[in-house]
């Protein structure tokens, strides 16, 4: 039993209860259009909202959030589906099945290594460029519901392409209902707040009114579609009867012959994916109220709650953004908001499946687009546009990736390019010739200030992790000046900001040692950090060094290797002083 | 021209025929071997040797580099091949082809675009894994050439398995030929070497000595055969009659129907590992000679190499490790010596054809043996396991997975290993809790020092640069440090450290300011480095930090935020004082 049972009071429940209701008149009409988005039968959504949250609330250590179907990862399973050519519905859910099963052991997999710090690996902007690029697929994923013509493709120009092929085909009821219901629901978001606000009316009531304009909005169209028989009489597409209830426990798929190995990337990004948002709304919302997330116990929890998804017949889950924060708003205190939730989308996937029957697709489409609207994120591009253009680019290829090119190739392009960049980064570090500033123990760029230098000794300080990507290029650099000051005799390395030294590089270091030495050249380090000069010692490397030695500090080092009397004054009249 | 054409010497045109005489004694047998090796007829190994040699003179920055077919590179080919199910000699040059010409195009891209410093991503532990790898599958490869147990194999178990099966058919003569050239090549090594010194023979006679045991080899090997009729008597494999000549300019491959996309992976691993090595040998030789090795137009110059032996029917080049050296060795001044031995092995190719009749391919393999057997790296393991044992530990993955899996799945592991163990480790970066030395303005680890806090004062310090890798886990450790120390009102982030700052990092900070001042608590920086500062006042930092100041030192820091007349005493008196 989770620590939050203990000590739980009757205020509690009345806040839990509330939000819990709240969130589940958000998350029926959503968990309809989220399969729908998938391409999967709409109770793969429901169920995803039943059994899957109930395990999170046990295993997981965010207290408020809202694990179920999510519009980005239904867009990899559309993608997934679509990419191994799937329109069949049974086989599309027993596909959908196989792949929460494997998000789920992936999960799991990790959590049982405490691994969650690997998924550190997606860089923000990769992530935005992805966020960004996902929603604008889905809306144009859901254009066809919202007309009514037909048109499949995997990717934004091939779906644009068989929508403008189909143009002829428009159903003007459907547009009309679609358009009725996305301007509502935008009403009924920032507007009716406002207005609510203005009456001062208290905000929870303003809460729950601006939440429940899914739920509205889908019983007034279904309303229309059933009175006026637009279904029949119109071709409007409806979700149409259903055989619901509750989720039996279910294992058929595990002996299904679908190429289970093929799934595995995509389960693998869903897995990611799912994994970073739920952590990263978890989070925000955790340390508001100085509530820690364990990383580790998520990827438990999350793959339990996947694993859960699997057996009960549900897509793949995760934790939802706006849900989650919905559901926080509301004044969630405990899981228990969660497992209520759970409760109330049962009753109604028990009772209300008669609805089914003339729910029009352009209301579900209607949802959809306004909810992953919200996905659109400008604000990190501008930042990162000003701040650093490479991140920058990095976030315009994911973006392009995912809209020109298909979700799974864009986020891999963008996996890809971010490591490549760090790589790239780490492999460009700052590396300076230093001298002494006139009349001080500081030492700072020959190139930026004026300083002593004195013949014969080469000071290098390198402001970056000594490792394999940037091994080479330390090399080089200690190397080139050395050809532009052959008379060296002592090269000194500062390492006061080297914090780490792999075996990599500590292979080019005694390669540089016995090089330079062949030379005539000795390698002396200074100011080396205590952990790494640990490990230094460990192997013995200041016994190699000899007659190099390591210095605490860098001006010790110089009055030891030089006539301290000396000094070259800050000017060019030294000999081994060079402007590269 | 190059400018090692200016100001050439008599001296230095004697001294480049000596070292081009030596160098092409070793290649002319190796080049053979090397083609046996990639499982291609006998001229894709010569052709190598001419042309792409030829090119690298003219365009490379090394001057010794020996650039033509090599182990490891014909290995990757041969593994390629087999992957393919090609057997048919014919069909298994036009793949040779086709991936010398991808390597060559990959070079060139990476070289115009000067993204030498990719190439760094390979760290030397896997690098050495792979190379030992390598060695031992080549070494399994070989004996069947060996013995004359026919056998093929992917791996080293598949090879192992079928040697096994096969045991009857061993052949006893081509065992006694090969065991014999093994030896003879073992004893013209280093022992002939320092039998030759006691005499007081020049060195370079030495050297010539030594590195003409191949081709001596070969000579009294196919001498034997062809007097004993061992080939047709006792089925000993040989080379076989060829149709050689002078490379012709052949582009027949480029219309080829074969797959030249599914080529391309292991056309990049070909090229990723020829690059390294040629550029590392070539690195510590130039530096032994105050040279400068230009990484980018190393690419150039290795991808027309490489263009130029797709051209002219050869199979993929690099600079080989130990041609290099000998070459050096012998006296090399100027790539002239490498021009010089590219003619020599023309010549042979045009008049020694006839020895090839009666060429064991047991002495071949032979040669290969020895050869590779350098390649076997004890050294960087036995370090790695005393320095850090996750090197180590990447090292042997990428060796079993060589020796177990495959060549390229071996090298994927390992390059995706390193990936994951950089990742890995920036995103435990080195965070403390610091306090004040007493009495000083030195801050150190609370954890490791007795050291003066302050109620309601938070010290941080990263001894990591900020990035999407570290960004999560640097958050979580001030949020869960004040989740412990509830009462703090200010928090100080020490950068003394930190070389960088990406966009993830920055959004981390701007949403942790936020979310801390949710809290009421108040976000400061202290020494932050001028690059670092410099990017975060373009996107006015500074201003979003307010009430939050940037402080040049941490001291300041804190007598600004604190009353300084009332530090807490380095002990467990102060509330805040938590030891984690």
């Amino acid at each position: 039993m989770r620590r939050w049972l203990e000590g739980y009071s009757r205020r509690d429940l009345i806040d839990d209860g509330l939000a819990g209701v709240i969130t589940a008149i958000l998350l029926i009409p959503q968990s309809l259009a989220y399969a729908m988005l998938a391409n999967l039968p709409p109770q793969a959504g429901l169920y995803a909202s039943m059994l899957p949250p109930i395990l999170y609330a046990f295993l997981g250590t965010s207290r408020t959030l809202a694990v179920g179907p999510v519009a980005v990862a239904a867009l990899l399973v559309a993608s997934t589906l679509s990419g191994h050519g799937i329109s069949d519905p049974a086989v599309a859910l027993i596909y959908a099945l196989i792949l929460a099963f494997e998000v789920g052991v992936l999960l799991l997999l990790l959590g049982t290594f405490r691994a969650g710090k690997l998924m550190n690996f997606l860089s923000h902007p990769v992530l935005s460029g992805f966020t960004t690029g996902a929603a604008l697929v889905i809306v144009v994923s859901q254009i066809k519901h919202l007309t009514g013509i037909p048109a499949s493709g995997h990717t934004v120009p091939s779906t644009l392409a068989g929508l403008a092929a189909g143009w002829p085909q428009i159903q003007p009821l459907t547009v009309v209902l679609g358009s009725a219901a996305m301007a509502s629901l935008w009403l009924a978001g920032a507007p009716l707040s406002r207005l609510l606000r203005h009456w001062r009316l208290p905000d929870r009531l303003v809460l729950v009114a601006g939440k429940s304009a899914p739920l509205v909005v889908v019983l007034a169209g279904t309303a229309a579609v059933a009175l006026g028989h637009w279904d029949a009489d119109h071709r409007v597409a409806v979700v149409g009867a259903l055989d619901l209830g509750l989720p039996k426990p279910n294992i058929g798929f595990l002996t299904a012959s679908q190429p289970w190995l093929d799934l595995l990337p995509s389960a693998a990004l869903i897995a990611l994916i799912g994994y970073v948002e739920s952590v990263s709304v978890a989070k925000v919302l955790a340390s508001r109220r100085r509530q820690r997330i364990d990383p580790d116990q998520e990827l438990i929890a999350l793959g339990a709650a996947n694993l859960g998804a699997a057996f009960t017949g549900a897509m793949p889950v995760a934790g939802g953004f706006s849900r989650t924060v919905v559901n926080d708003t509301a004044g969630a205190r405990t899981p228990l908001a969660g497992i209520i939730t759970a409760f109330l989308v049962g009753l109604a996937a028990l009772y209300l499946h008669g609805l089914f029957i003339h729910m029009p697709q352009a209301i579900l489409a209607a949802i959809i687009v306004v909810a992953v609207l919200n996905l659109v994120d400008v604000k990190t591009l501008r930042q990162a546009w000003q701040y650093d253009r490479t991140d920058a680019a990095a976030l315009l290829a994911t973006l392009f990736g995912v809209v020109m090119l298909g979700v799974e190739q864009g986020l891999l392009l963008g996996l890809t390019l971010s490591l490549l960049l760090f790589i790239w980064r780490t492999g460009h570090p700052h590396i300076a010739r230093v001298g002494r500033v006139p009349g001080t123990e500081h030492f700072r760029n020959i190139e930026r200030h004026t300083v002593d230098t004195w013949p014969g000794l080469l000071l290098v300080r390198v402001d970056e992790n000594l490792c394999f990507a940037n091994a080479g290029p330390v090399e080089d650099f200690i190397l080139e000046a050395l050809t532009d000051a052959p008379d060296t005799r002592h090269v000194i390395l500062i390492a006061s900001a080297v914090n780490a030294i792999d075996v990599s590089a500590l292979e080019m270091l005694q390669g540089l040692i016995k090089n330079l030495r062949t030379q005539g050249i000795t390698l002396h380090l200074t100011e080396v950090k205590g952990p790494v000069m640990d490990r230094l010692e460990r192997i013995g490397l200041p016994d190699r060094l000899s007659p190099g030695r390591v210095f605490l500090h860098t001006h010790q080092a110089v009055q030891a290797l030089t006539d301290p009397a000396a000094p070259c004054p800050g000017s060019s009249h030294c000999p081994d002083r060079v402007r590269t």
